[in-house]
């Protein structure tokens, strides 16, 4: 499952990693709460809607992306409330949590740390085998955390391998 | 309730509003997470005590400090995890959030909004009618909070009279 987070709008997506590196679709979304509506009750929304997401496609594993400090300072700290909400999903379900910053999700998935959204949307449409872009961009994001770990974490791909960089991409 | 959000330690309160600016104390605490775990297991946990706390005190409101872009970024946006999470906790039951910059309750607490720990403890102390000062500083900043909420809504200390600055202080 990979989640590009976001308090107005939160892409969500399921990808089942194949052999070698190719990655399956199976669903992409987007979580949209009402900016009219308290932080509490938009933040108990995303909450609930990634449960009811977690109980339809129960993922292995979860890939989030690194929230840092730049852009609005309310945004940044909504979103990042909105991580650790999600985080708190996943762990309640003993599914395991990893991150990465968007140029590590970039960088794996298009060669380029500082691609474009259209470069990133082209090539997740690439990789899937979609007949159409996926959009919104948030859902797009969504499905390129997603392949970003399945692509950096060779074992699921593989049949049980080790992989020497998995448990550092397990962030604290 | 009064949160003084953090992850590695956070402080929790409980108070009685009485009369006028009287403030009675109920409880006062402080979860901590282990360090060398993985942050969605010390989200997870952080999530488990604030639930256990609201289970014994079924507190009305929740007064929780608003995180700021200050200090060392990784610390900031693990604050930040931990107030979405504590936030959906007290959402779950319908309890509503009010959040509080950190100058806005030293300045309510003790009339100065660069006050320093050891001002605002000692009016914590004294306010609230304490032996002696709570220890740590995440305690007696959690009661800060708790206190400034109940002086910043005036309708707490009287009987149901409906205060103007009430709804200005539940944030978005």
């Amino acid at each position: 499952m990979g989640v590009d987070p976001g308090l107005t709008r939160c892409g969500i997506s399921t990808v089942q990693a194949g052999r070698g590196r190719s990655v399956l679709p199976v669903a992409v979304g987007v979580i949209r709460t009402d900016a009219s509506d308290d932080l509490s009750t938009r933040l108990l929304d995303i909450s609930m809607k990634i449960d009811e997401w977690m109980d339809e496609y129960h993922p292995d594993m979860l890939a989030i992306e690194r929230v840092f400090e730049r852009g609005v300072v309310s945004t940044v700290m909504h979103t990042a409330h909105a991580v650790g909400v999600i985080i708190v999903c996943a762990a309640r379900r003993d599914i395991p949590v990893y991150m990465y910053t968007p140029s590590e999700v970039k960088k794996a998935v298009s060669g380029n740390g500082r691609a474009d959204k259209k470069q990133v949307t082209a090539m997740v449409t690439r990789v899937l085998g979609l007949a159409e872009p996926p959009r919104p961009a948030d859902a797009a994001d969504a499905l390129a955390l997603a392949i970003c770990h399945c692509w950096r974490a060779p074992m699921l791909g593989l049949s049980g391998g080790q992989n020497p960089g998995w448990s550092a991409s397990r962030h604290k």
